[in-house]
């Protein structure tokens, strides 16, 4: 499977390109707008990842050419860049590309971190809303810690929430998570749904703010 | 410690009664606004407890008799009975005694159930600005699942979240918690930050439908 991570070269990119590439034997490719910080990203999880004992191929290129010819497409972008980064490489997905954003909406003030969902009611609705109608979305990865997944030496242990009204790409994505040691993929439902699994993310933040020795919080449903 | 379940006749006080009957020497007490009810509920929560080999005395009282010089109230009524449960207690209720809500505001269609936050941004500040100054108000137990907590025989091995603008209540609370076994306590923050606290009601139900051989979900951060 050609799997490719668009804004790859930012923490949660960094982190899911270690893992797929340290765990399965898909291609792993890095986006970004620009094409020389994908290519040295690319480079240097390839090091990351040799020094892990992991002989592993990534290759990096500007966003609509890594989309290209893709299976999976992640925007691994913040939430006010999914729509521009999806728009950037529409015209290069493959017609049944699943579309994969792990995006949530977050503010911060004095208190904490705070779910504030975009007016489509959340940031997997508003990716939902920009796709191409023959490519399907997925809400997936939103409640992973990018320093965990991008430390190899630490086993994982968590589950990430999956979303998705397309049962066949749902499961698809599910089974691929799944290849990535120690991670559980538990579906959460509709895209409709997605609100409550984007509020899980500025809740882990708080919960690691607020109990000493707790930091990259992940979940585990039981 | 006077630990005092409003609406303890309801399944989360069920739980929370047999629990912290099973696992501490607080007194439990029954309240409900029927104190025939809360009288059978109590007499049998007893032979619940009696039959798991605790020999544990709970009372059952009205409401407003049942809040009376108690340390603790639970408000473990649904959400839109919050306020007047928590009027109809006031002039009984203790200068100090903290006021401990566990409800979430959900709404259920074809996709899911959904957090609909009351206009005061949750259930929790609801509770929080109908209380009397001199009484803190902590958010907890609004994660576990009901079934789970009443059944002994199941060993809880999860976590829930803490809110409170008192520390010293948070830490009280923290502290009674933890006295239930199995149950971890961990610090969501103040009260401004449990809408996302709340959130995880709906969700755990969700990925409990979700998900074969998943139910009476719970959740550990970690």
């Amino acid at each position: 499977m050609r799997l490719s991570l668009l804004g790859g070269t930012g923490d949660i990119g960094k982190g899911l390109a270690l893992r797929f590439a340290a765990d399965t034997d898909h291609d792993v490719i890095i986006g970004s707008r620009d094409p020389d910080k994908a290519h040295s990203a690319a480079e240097s999880y390839e090091q990351t990842l040799a020094e892990h004992g992991h002989e592993a191929k990534i290759t990096g290129f500007e966003n609509p050419m890594a989309a290209d010819r893709a299976d999976c497409v992640v925007l691994a972008v913040p939430p006010y860049h999914v729509t521009d980064t999806l728009s950037s490489v529409v015209s290069r997905l493959s017609d049944d590309a699943v579309i994969i954003t792990p995006a949530a909406g977050l503010t911060r003030d004095e208190d904490g971190f705070h779910y504030r969902p975009p007016s489509a009611g959340s940031v997997t609705t508003l990716v939902a809303d920009a796709a191409p109608e023959s490519n399907p979305v997925v809400g997936a990865f939103h409640n992973l810690a990018a320093g965990r997944l991008a430390d190899l030496s630490l086993e994982l242990g968590i589950d990430t929430l999956v979303l998705g009204d397309d049962r066949n790409a749902t499961e698809m994505i599910c089974t691929l998570i799944e290849e990535i040691d120690g991670l559980r993929a538990l579906k959460a439902g509709p895209l409709a749904n997605a609100a409550e699994v984007e509020s899980l993310t500025p809740l882990l933040i708080n919960i690691a703010q607020q109990n000493d020795g707790l930091h990259d919080l992940g979940v585990q449903f039981k």
